[in-house]
């Protein structure tokens, strides 16, 4: 591969879309798998969330090569409940599973009012607010989590046995902008610290750990040790909250059972997410509910700001703002991100 | 009433649970539902959260009294949808509006595998965890939200716009101990701040603001300013979105909706919840959940603890150990709750 250029072109969503979709099927995927796994990765970058859009055409393109990864899975599901589905992914690419446990749960919250999907099998589904968004214009709100291998120790402990794993909720807005909140339990991603080392700079104690469990504030301490979540004991809960529900009870692996992508990337991880969906449509009138969210957010967005150059902001605020904005004028993607996605396409 | 002496007593759970129902019955509850509040308060006590058990009678008494709090509500159900209900707790006593919803919850979700509870009109529900130890004790993991009245500014705001809304979990261990998570979004409860304040000690400067919105290491300015929430922006995020389950998608009041309890003790408060409970019975036989759920503790419990002297822990593990103990040996309380009990019992 290139080396990186650290290089950005600015990209049309169709036409990144079809770059993306063409990649993917290069690797194997079918025409509509491709273009289910492009849909929440290109919705990533729309987001400007890049660590987890098409950039990852990378490690999923790698695996997908040595068989890391399954291109034509089997995805299997077996209602367990009227309104609770569990979903086995068979090694898929994990938007591609992400997307079917997402239908399968909005199609059976529709009939119930709420559903749950349990999805094993799986791999890195990309960022949660691309499910939420989907689900919130079609009226529903969510609660959705995945697990991840291992960077966080146990609180008080001294070596990694829990994922920093992703939560994320949403709530529909009709005619205008969902609430989406997508977060991890670190209080801060691995890239800041990284970046704190490469400017010389001491990190806050509250970011990380050293090897034997002490938080510090050298930044390549922290790198060689844990990532601290947030509020501490009260993320740790949080984070295996998540891995619970996603892993433990989707029967999927959990904890120290997830293999790291990056150390073993020729073996399934077995990932687990959960997707609990609800109707609410069911609740109220969409004149109802956007009354009541155009209020709710007026409500927070009139405090008057702390800083003056800094007006108070709502979770999705600011993706929802640069989604609209990248879709009238283009993605700004890196270069060696489109070169990838080129070079897979051998175009 | 007496002066604090802060004198505690040891207690029997039956005694103090029949203190605590001929109280609530003496200020106008029905015994059945007397019970119901009670179960949940003496759960608090004997979990050791003893800000959130019977001594909750002192606000919920002088409430009755006044008829801020309603007590003979005439609590009314409408299923929305197969598996979603919308309650109407008729400002009755929160734990009685929380018990109703969740009885009614885990018997939706028996049927249809997830089940979701709107509860508005309510109060003060007592701590989460009891609820969640409830459902787990009959097979049901829990995600359960309450909102509260205004005490934390948005994120980057300078005014109380939202609660401190608590959010729990709850996974069940047929045979051993489930796992429970009880969180506010605050990185520290104010009792933390005021106790601070008392040894004439500084804060540290996540804790809290001023009441301009700066972070301070003053606790007093901190007393006059608001709680700061975990993980910053995260945990404004959370409490958000426990807000929008909890109170608007409940049809409750939300955000500055909400009336204050010790502004106005004589209105209702229209707090909502939301109980969305999971039949694990669905999932797997009670072995293959007590299993996984050994396997899962063990795998946190095993990592050496970073200081020797501080075993790693999980969600639950210390309020479950004291009400094991508090069972057999009795529950510590304070004599100014007891005589308040008394009081009201007219002994």
């Amino acid at each position: 591969m290139n080396a990186k250029n650290n290089t950005n072109e600015i990209i049309k969503e169709a036409d990144l879309h079809a770059l993306g979709k063409r990649a993917f099927q290069k690797l194997g995927l079918s025409e509509q798998e491709a273009d289910d796994v492009v849909r929440i990765l290109v919705l990533a970058d729309l987001f400007g969330l890049s660590t987890h859009g098409l950039s990852r055409i990378e490690s999923y393109g790698d695996r997908l090569k040595i068989g890391g990864i399954n291109p034509r899975p089997n995805i299997r599901m077996e209602r367990l409940a009227p309104a609770m589905i569990g979903l086995d992914g068979d090694n898929g690419v994990g938007p591609l599973v992400g997307m079917r446990a997402l239908n399968a749960a909005m199609d059976a919250a529709a009939e119930f009012g709420i559903a749950v999907v349990f999805a094993r099998g799986s791999n890195h589904f990309g960022p949660i607010s691309p499910y939420s968004l989907i689900a919130a214009e079609r009226g529903f709100a969510s609660i959705i989590g995945s697990n991840a291998s291992t960077t966080i120790a146990p609180w008080g402990g001294s070596d990694a046995r829990l994922g920093n794993s992703p939560l994320g909720f949403g709530v529909p807005n009709p005619g205008g902008k969902p609430f989406l909140l997508d977060m991890a339990m670190s209080v801060v991603a691995r890239a800041k610290i990284r970046n704190a080392f490469k400017r010389g700079e001491k990190i806050p104690d509250t970011w990380g750990t050293d090897i034997k469990g002490n938080p510090t504030t050298d930044p390549k301490a922290a790198l060689d040790g844990f990532l601290l979540p947030i509020g501490g004991h009260k993320g740790y809960g949080l984070a295996l909250m998540v891995d619970l529900f996603a892993g433990l009870l989707s029967n999927a692996a959990y904890l120290t059972h997830i293999k790291s992508w990056q150390d073993e990337p020729d073996e399934p991880q077995n990932l687990g997410h959960f997707f609990i969906l609800i109707d609410t449509k069911r609740l109220g009138s969409n004149e109802w509910l956007s009354a009541r969210m155009l209020d709710f957010a007026n409500i927070l967005t009139d405090s008057p700001p702390a800083d003056q150059s800094k007006p108070v902001i709502v979770p999705g605020m600011i993706e929802l703002a640069k989604l609209e904005r990248q879709r009238s004028q283009g993605i700004e993607m890196s270069s060696d991100t489109l070169n990838l996605l080129r070079q897979y396409c051998g175009v």
